[in-house]
C-alpha cells in the first residue's frame, strides 16, 4: 500500500465469460495493471490455464483457478496475500449477474474489498453493505456518479499545463485507444522522459491511471472540468514531459459521439487515431458503417484545429500480413505514418512523437 | 391543472437582477411558458413597472412588484392565486443567494410550491424540506440528476420516429437558441400543422416543453438515450408534423462542445443555426474568438451529414438597419436564407422549413 496507486494483491472474478467480450474488463486487467497485483482469475471454465495463454497466446504466470476459494488456499504457497477482489466482469446493460452477486458475498466473507465497475452498485444492496461492515472490508462503486460538491467546472486553467498533450482518439468504440495510450506511456517513459496516462474510463482507473475521470458516469456539465482538473492535478504534482489522453467512443458515432469535451478541454496538442481496417460496423450498430478514415481525419482536425498524426492500427480479422498492407495503404492515402503498436512494439509511434516533446 | 405541462398561477423570484443576465431564467419565463401563467415578478429595484417593458419595451401585463407578499395581495384584486412561486435567478455557479433562500421560506410559509433550476438544491437544505413538509407544499429541483433507474440508453427507437426533424444550434451558447426554437413551433401551429419543441434545459423545462430532458445534469452515459426517450414518447404520444430540438452550446466551444448528442440520437433531417453577428468572443471565456459562421456551418454538415437550411440572427448589439445588412450579407456569402426572426417575425423562417414537412 505504501505506493501511491498501488492497492494490493487482487483476485479477478470472471466466472464463465474470461473468454468473452464479457470478460474485457478482467483482459484489461491481466494485461495491465499497476493498482493491482493480480494473483489469479476466477473462472471455472478454464481452470487450471495461464489467463495470458488464453487471452493472447503468451503465458503471462496469472492462474485461472475454479474458485474464489481455490485462488485463497494457492495464496500461502506462492507468497501472496490477496487484499481485493475485482469484478471482472462487463456484461451488457452492466448489471452483476446473481451468480457474481454471491460470489461477492463469499469474498467479503473471506475478508476481501470489493472494486467493481457495474451500473449494479454494490454499496445499494443492504445486504451486501452489512456484511462488508461486518468484516471491516471496502465497497468501491467505480462508475457511481460522484456528487456535485466533488466535481469541478471549467477554469481555463488548462493553460498552465506544459507538458506535452497528445489524445489517442478512435474511430470506433471499444477499438484499442486505451492499449495504445498505456503502450505509448510506457514507451516514453522507457525513453527517459515522464509520463503519464490521463484515464476517461473506469478501465484505465482499475489499470491505476492516477490522474484521471471516468467520462460516462459524470454529470454531463462536469466533464469538461473534470478532464481539465485531472490534467492540471497531474501537471502541479509530478510535472511530466508528456500527458496522454485516453479518448471515449468516437466522434462520429451513430448515437454515443465521445471526444469532443477531450479536445475542448484538454487541449491537446496532437492527436493519435486508433483504427480497425477490417471492422464494417459501429460497435453495437450492425447496419451503421463506420465512417471513411478520410472523414474521421477530417472531422478531428476540423473540430480541434489540432493534427491527426499517426494512425494506430488495430489487427482484429487481419492477419500479420493484412495488418501490415493495410498499415501500408493507410500510409500511402492518407500521407500518414500508421502501425499497430501491439505487433511491431511501441518504436516506431515513438518516432512518430518524440519531435514533439518540449526539451527542457 | 387540468391542461397536461400546466402547473397554475406563478410568482417569478428575480430580487434585485431583474435587468441583468443574472435574471434570464425570468426573462424567459415572462416572454413565454406554457407551465405557468406568470402573474407577478418580484423584485423591488423595479417594483410598478411593467416586466415586459423592463426588458424588451414592450408591456405584456405582468406587474413587478416590491415583494412576494404584495403579490399575494394582489392576487384577490386581479382573480389570480398563485399556487407556485419560481427562483428566476440563475447567478453565476447557480448557488442560491441568502436573501433568495430567505424568501423561499417566505414563500413556503405563505403554501407556494417552490420550483428551483439553481445548482444548490432546496431539497438538500434541511430547514427548508421540513418548513415544506408542514406546509404541504412541494419543492422541485429542476436541475437535480435523475438517478439511473429513471433514465435511458440509446435504443435505436429514434428510427421509427416519422416527425420533421429540426434542430436549432447555435455558434455560440446563450445566443437566442430557445427562443428561436419556440418561434418556430408557434410559427408551424399558426400554419396549422402539430408541432413540439423537444427542451434540453431547464428553461425549456420551466416554459413547459412537455418532451424534454436536461442536458447539462444528466449523467453522461445517458445523454443520447435521455434524447431519444422525449423524441420517441412525443411521436407516440401525439404523432407531432414537426420536432424543434432546443440545441445547447455550439459544437466548437472552447471548453464546453455541445450539440454532438442532439445531432447523433436526435438524428435532425434539417439544421437552423442561430448567431449573434456582433458578438466577437465566446460567451463567458473572452479573448477566445468565435469561429467563423463558414466553419461553424461546415463543422455541423460535415458531422452530421444533414444541411442547415437557414441561418438565424441574434440582434444583440446592433440596430435594426445594422440587423438587416448582416442578414443580408451573411445569405449572399453562405447562400442560405438568413433572418432575425424576432424583428422580421416568423414568417420567412417557416417559408424555408416548409417544404420539409412530410405531407400526411
Amino acid at each position: 500500500m505504501s505506493k501511491k496507486g498501488f492497492d494490493g494483491d487482487a483476485i479477478v472474478y470472471c466466472e464463465g465469460a474470461y473468454n468473452t467480450t464479457n470478460g474485457k474488463t478482467a483482459h484489461g486487467l491481466v494485461r495491465y495493471t499497476e493498482r493491482y497485483n493480480v494473483v489469479a482469475v476466477v473462472d471455472a471454465t478454464f481452470a487450471g490455464r495461464d489467463a495470458g495463454q488464453v487471452i493472447d497466446g503468451i503465458g503471462n504466470g496469472i492462474p485461472i483457478v475454479a474458485s474464489i476459494k481455490e485462488a485463497m488456499s494457492n495464496a500461502g504457497a506462492n507468497a501472496y496475500h490477496p487484499s481485493h477482489m475485482v469484478i471482472g466482469l462487463a456484461p451488457d446493460g452492466g448489471r452483476l449477474p446473481k451468480i457474481a452477486r454471491q460470489a461477492v458475498m463469499e469474498a467479503i466473507a473471506l475478508g476481501l474489498n470489493i472494486d467493481c465497475g457495474l451500473h449494479d452498485f454494490l454499496s445499494d444492496d443492504p445486504e451486501i453493505v452489512s456484511l462488508a461492515m461486518n468484516n471491516k472490508v471496502s465497497l468501491r462503486d467505480i462508475r457511481k456518479t460522484p456528487g456535485r460538491a466533488d466535481l469541478h467546472f471549467f477554469t481555463g486553467e488548462i493553460e498552465t499545463v506544459e507538458s506535452l498533450k497528445i489524445a489517442v482518439l478512435g474511430t470506433d468504440s471499444a477499438v484499442g485507444k486505451r492499449t495504445t495510450a498505456w503502450v505509448l506511456v510506457q514507451a516514453i517513459r522507457n525513453a527517459g522522459y515522464k509520463a503519464e496516462l490521463i484515464g476517461t474510463g473506469q478501465t484505465a482507473w482499475l489499470q491505476g491511471a492516477r490522474y484521471s475521470m471516468i467520462m460516462d458516469s459524470t454529470i454531463n456539465d462536469f466533464v469538461s472540468g473534470e478532464i481539465e482538473y485531472a490534467m492540471v492535478k497531474a501537471w502541479k504534482e509530478i510535472r511530466p514531459d508528456v500527458m496522454v489522453i485516453e479518448g471515449q467512443g468516437s466522434l462520429l458515432n451513430p448515437a454515443y459521439p465521445g471526444g469532443f469535451e477531450i479536445l475542448a478541454a484538454g487541449r491537446p496538442d496532437i492527436i493519435i487515431l486508433q483504427h480497425a481496417p477490417a471492422r464494417k460496423d459501429y460497435d453495437g450498430f450492425p447496419g451503421y458503417p463506420i465512417h471513411p478514415l478520410r472523414k474521421q481525419i477530417d472531422a478531428i482536425e476540423m473540430i480541434s484545429d489540432k493534427p491527426v498524426v499517426a494512425i494506430t492500427v488495430n489487427h482484429e480479422d487481419m492477419t500479420r500480413e493484412e495488418t501490415a498492407i493495410a498499415c501500408e495503404r493507410i500510409s500511402r492515402v492518407h500521407g500518414l505514418p500508421a502501425m499497430d503498436v501491439l505487433y511491431q512494439g511501441e518504436e516506431e509511434l515513438l518516432w512518430v512523437v518524440m519531435p514533439y516533446i518540449k526539451q527542457g
